[in-house]
């Protein structure tokens, strides 16, 4: 008989793996279990259907349980949630939610990408009314229904400033919602140092988005947002203070877990638990300037690490060396990205750090459109080396951000960035791009 | 008496010296030479100027001599050619060409920036008629009065189809001129491998450029280009065969020069001669990556040593490591760039190397106008090494090779390029960035 690997959750974090252990081991029997209605979506799509850039849900799906079924020999079964697993009797419990009934699977191997789940802070009133994350297919189907009731809703509030928050403010004021978003913290994207998340904010209020900071959720009741300063009208309630990784399953296992109960898997994905391998954002990963492991949520990293867990269940060898926390958005016109550390974060780690600011512009200046960008970078003193950099500016600014992650990950000083050959014609950037300023004058900062 | 920097040329390999060494060495006496009417310009914005994306050659200058007076105190006197260096007396020969008087200029310290100069084949009736170099702004001057003259210029022949070449190709396109660009060769830019210049070729053809491959010049008539497949009738013809650098002045004062005839330079742009700097398109560069000297003519580079030279020269200490090849170009709606060792490249420097292509989107697949990429990786046997990367595709997909240029410069292997931490949001490309998928499919190629 052959080995069977079973993998539970179907969306990046699982079906990578299963898709490359497939390409390795045509021998294998291979389940996957997902809960919702969906397989292998892309989540990060979601604020652009909603918004009304892409027209259909689906389009967000790379491949459905029938595609793995024919393309990979994959048994994809979604609507069967995983209820438990026993490492030791190799044997997971199973809930068909369709029909009702459990039913016991037993594995060979186990590999585990359950994801991540949205925060639901507990305040009163959390679970009544249109109070949604923003996480699943099924999240966004309910957003989407909303999003294009006009007539009945108006007035829309999200909870929380970061990426998807942002995002889902974009998303509803294209739709011409009234959005509102309401920040605890003194800035919005806390993954951004506050000089830089200025501009952000600056681009949502050019928006129309009402931008709360300071303010604290304190509960919520029909048609209200409560805060601290006052009560919010909302027709509905956007939540997008973040995620958690999903590991009550892994944990109640006995498989160790780290920071934010997030499953401690070694180079090539390995969990605690012999034969039992995990990836995505149920998974630490290893922050290679912060030199710890951190829970960060992302498909790049998800696609990463499920593609190396895959590789090894295969019989390969994989290793996902870590992440230098990159990230990009954009709300409307104005692109952001982040990589490394923020200045903040470096002085929090013991960096004594130093950082500076340039402004540029995307094309050579003389070019018709040539587009605003701000460039922040940080380095290391002593050493010069460069520790993280963020970017905003207009269309054609955020991916610049990939030579900063690059040389980060190299371990490049700032004195290296500035000699860096980066390509150059006045349609795609000043003679001197503005990253290589920016590294110039930190490097001038450093002596 | 203050020491006295004498700068011959005045572009970017000797103004951006003069004003680093200003900044320095508040004291130094700084007179700059510029032969032409102009200083500090973009010719690389030449070709957007002719099509008519950029309004006026004066956009081009970054400072006038007026303004380099003003704000840094240097002297630069534009029509004033140098006709000779005498590096043991410390003196110059200096003609004033407007008022037509020779004089002599002593220096202590000398900078050499002196530029490139379009290769003009010695063809018969290469001297008579409309043939056109592009490199200074008085070419510049004399292809837009043409451009501008619909009337009697429409049928345009490029001869070369390297970068400028075909950047003029595309500026008399956008004039609507009947273009044809005539190269000897059996592809167009043959800093490309064949399988990527083919793409070029076809963006060419689809905006109506007639393409005449291995097709040589013999000679030139009024009206015609001679080929030896044939006359082409030319109202105007512009030469895009390169660039060769322009000292016979260095070398006619016993400077060494090296490669192509390029003035040789220390890290810190020493040349042979005591007190003689040089940068610029003048200059050989160390490539990085081929391991020995080359001569590549671009503003990026050019800006780069110069900025090195005028800080050594102010008594500071800074040194430009060498270049790894980048070049970025468009050709309307097709943008295209490379950087390290094409596959051909790698193999002539003895290299056992293995090569990938990939064609992917430039957001993720599902976003509207996705956008078509193609990215080609070049890695070294054993190592893994990364060696190059070219890559052609819509909007969005040059800079892209920023990243590799920066994983060539910091000799990663493309496992680790794999791995990299590059940003994603659908707006800006599919989870798995181009570059990433490119490397993999290398990566699984070495192995």
């Amino acid at each position: 008989m052959s080995e069977r690997l079973v993998v539970i959750g179907g969306d990046a974090g699982g079906m990578a793996a299963a898709t490359q252990a497939r390409r390795l081991r045509p021998d294998l029997e291979i389940v996957a279990l997902e809960k919702g209605r969906w397989t292998s979506y892309s989540a990060c799509g979601i604020p652009y259907v909603v918004g009304g850039v892409i027209d259909d849900l689906d389009d967000l799906v790379v491949r459905t349980p029938a595609e793995f079924a024919a393309n990979y020999a994959i048994d994809a079964r979604v609507g069967h949630e995983v209820t438990a697993i026993d490492v030791d009797r190799r044997e997971l419990e199973v809930r068909d939610t369709e029909v009702g009934a459990t039913y016991r699977l037993g594995f060979d191997v186990l590999h585990i990408g359950t994801g991540a789940v949205p925060i639901r802070p507990p305040l009163p009133g959390i679970d009544g009314g249109d109070i949604h994350g923003v996480q699943t297919l099924e999240d966004a189907a309910h957003l989407l229904d909303h999003a294009r009731d006009a007539a009945s809703v108006k007035r829309v509030v999200v909870v929380g400033a970061g990426y998807i928050g942002l995002e889902m403010a974009e998303a509803f004021v294209m739709r011409g919602c009234d959005v509102t978003v309401v920040e605890g913290g003194p800035q919005v994207m806390p993954t951004l140092d506050a000089d830089m998340a200025v501009l952000v904010t600056s681009a949502l209020r050019d928006k129309g988005v009402v931008v709360e900071l300071e303010r604290r959720v304190i509960g919520f009741e029909r048609g209200t947002v409560d805060t601290d300063g006052g009560p919010l009208p909302a027709d509905l309630v956007v939540l997008g203070i973040g995620v958690a990784p999903n590991t009550a399953l892994a944990a109640g296992a006995g498989i160790d877990v780290g920071v934010r109960g997030a499953i401690k898997v070694d180079r090539r994905q390995r969990t605690s638990a012999d034969g039992v391998w995990a990836a995505g954002d149920c998974c630490e990963s290893f922050h290679l300037v912060a030199d710890r492991p951190v829970h960060i949520a992302l498909g790049t990293v998800a696609n990463k690490q499920s593609r190396v867990a895959g590789i090894n269940i295969g019989g390969g060898y994989a290793t996902f060396p870590g992440v230098v926390g990159t990230a990009a958005t954009k709300i409307c016109e104005t692109e952001i990205a982040r990589t490394g550390l923020t200045e903040r974060e470096a002085a929090s780690y013991g960096f004594l750090a130093v950082a500076a600011t340039i402004e540029s512009s995307i094309r050579a200046g003389y070019f018709p459109d040539a587009g605003w960008i701000k460039v922040k970078l940080v380095a290391e003193q002593r050493s010069g080396r460069i520790l993280g950099g963020q970017i905003v500016g207009l269309a054609g600014a955020a991916k610049r951000i990939d030579v900063v992650a690059t040389a980060v990950t190299a371990q490049m000083t700032v004195e290296q960035v500035t000699a860096l050959d980066l390509a150059y014609a006045p349609p795609f950037g000043p003679v001197w791009d503005p990253v290589l300023v920016a590294a110039r004058k930190v490097a001038q900062a450093l002596t």
